[in-house]
């Protein structure tokens, strides 16, 4: 893996715009903007190997060093829309900061670990692993790519 | 709460020295102690007001400022046992370390989320409430009590 720091909770939740405001009044925190991930054509998004409509209103709260990632799915299939409905709300990863994404599945599918979703955001790349039958949690990589 | 600081991610799983060789494995880390919690004479466990004979194994992974807790339910009931009944292996809380354990309960009391087990441990106490509802997920709250 190259790391063992986790970056990231994320969490699927059915009402971004609610679960956001209990968040902040909990916890005495600012409401987040909520944001939407890049259509597809932007994303490059797969989820199983094939292209996919599927997008997902975020919202970040930095809690200590981890960033609490709520996650409303758009749309489908994804690994967001396929947790909720099989789990409900729930934690749905814990993501890592990695370099060299290839070579980090590689690893992974040695281990039998296998990439479920990958994509792109500004400024970077991610992929979701179907590591819950062996680590009882996915796992999600995240490689920001610097301007070369 | 007096904190938005994720300290530990708790995972509750069906066969932690399984699992603990798995994560081990993955992350490049030492596998850690199997330990097991007090029991109830010791720990004065309550789940849902109710004193019950429910123990835990636990493990524990230093992963940046997080520590991963992974948790198999010994007899029951308890909030351990009651997770991996409803929605199997998975996460089942973050946590934060509070000052004042019976403040903070009162405060989110108002917010309407309580208490649903708490317990004492070597060093310190803890509550869990019943936040997954409004929150996604339930926090754990950890207080660290020092000798006076």
């Amino acid at each position: 893996m190259g790391t063992n720091v986790i970056c990231q909770v994320g969490l699927v939740v059915r009402d971004i715009e609610k679960m956001a405001k209990v968040y902040a009044d909990v916890f005495g925190m600012d409401v987040p903007n909520v944001i939407i991930t890049d259509p597809a054509e932007v994303s490059h998004i797969k989820y199983r190997g094939e292209s996919t409509p599927a997008r997902a209103k975020l919202a970040f709260f930095q809690m200590g060093n981890v960033s609490l990632e709520l996650i409303e799915p758009v749309d489908g299939p994804s690994t967001w829309r396929e947790f909720l409905d099989e789990h409900g709300e729930g934690v749905h990863h814990i993501a890592f900061q990695i370099k060299g994404m290839d070579r980090v599945l590689v690893y992974l599918e040695g281990k039998g670990i296998s990439a479920v979703q990958r994509g792109d955001y500004t400024g970077g790349r991610y992929a979701y692993v179907d590591s819950a039958p062996s680590l009882g949690v996915i796992l999600e990589l995240l490689e920001n790519l610097g301007k070369s």
